[in-house]
């Protein structure tokens, strides 16, 4: 039970936005920045990023959205997000993203994990700053939301089908976008 | 030294913020609406929450900038500040604070650190639940904040004159105001 008072057809982060939307419209503008904004990584990449933060983490709800919306950019390959969450090194992605999920789950412990190594083994694979700079931050801000739903014990639906589901909706829309559909605070049929 | 390329005049996050404009905005939003927009907690108790998760993740430059904004808006009352990082329970603050910083402190450790407990004691002691969930969201925040500045090696001051008078133009500015100061990539005067 939340820890709150919150809409009960809403799950998990979507009932704090709707609690507070004046939290709400710049986080969700950050979030769509970093993960959907013009970038040289991959919307499937940036999510995978977020999907391995919040394994990490042990954020049941945001790992299965962020997973469910990476797989459907992936071209709904469950199974490579699964990989990712479970053994990054091994998954079959590109060396560069290898060596930024590395720095995104040291990030994950603390900025101070992160060595200059670390940053090296990325660069040397191609990363730029701003790849660098947005792992680091899509980490930080992931560390924000599941500390942010899980720390006032938000709602988390079991059915992988809701996540997939509610995963093309936010695809299509956007983070901003969905939280201004007139039907923001209906539950999806699932 | 910063893990990417950073101008050297600007410590901690503002490097950040000068370096990605496009994330700078919407994250100074959300830090404007929880630390200074309209509340029942002060600004000096809401920055003593930031100061404190920042403490509690070993994050100088933050701890350090909030420390001195939360003195500031306390009256100067820099002993307080320090007493507040050192020892928040025995600290000479309202009871409702204590708890809600004990609630914070869990949060940075980790959303399920929170517990109903810990909820309910705040409760006795007159949170609301806005209250509750800002403490939950700033204390995320700078989850979010500590893992930026420090998982980019970002510059940080040694001098407390520095971050006392950036606390005076912080204060007066507000997050967003600062970032849109023309001398906003200038360092100051110390």
């Amino acid at each position: 039970m939340p820890h709150i008072t919150l809409s009960e057809s809403l799950p998990g982060i979507r009932s704090l936005f709707a609690f507070r939307p004046e939290t709400a419209r710049p986080l969700n503008e950050l979030v769509d920045v970093l993960l959907r904004g013009p970038h040289t990584l991959s919307p499937g990449e940036r999510e995978l990023i977020a999907t391995y933060v919040s394994a990490e983490n042990d954020c049941r709800y945001c790992q299965t959205i962020h997973g469910a919306i990476a797989a459907h950019h992936l071209g709904g390959d469950e199974a490579l997000v699964a990989q990712v969450k479970a053994d990054p090194q091994g998954a079959p992605i590109s060396e560069k993203l290898k060596a930024l999920l590395a720095i995104a789950g040291k990030a994950a412990r603390g900025g101070k994990h992160v060595t200059p190594e670390d940053v090296a083994r990325a660069r040397a694979e191609g990363a730029t700053d701003v790849e660098i700079h947005d792992t680091v931050l899509i980490a930080a801000v992931f560390c924000l939301c599941n500390r942010y739903v899980d720390g006032l014990a938000t709602w988390t639906p079991e059915d992988p089908d809701f996540y997939r589901q509610r995963a093309v909706v936010v695809a299509t829309h956007g983070y901003v976008g969905v939280t201004q559909m007139p039907n923001y605070a209906t539950p999806d049929p699932v």
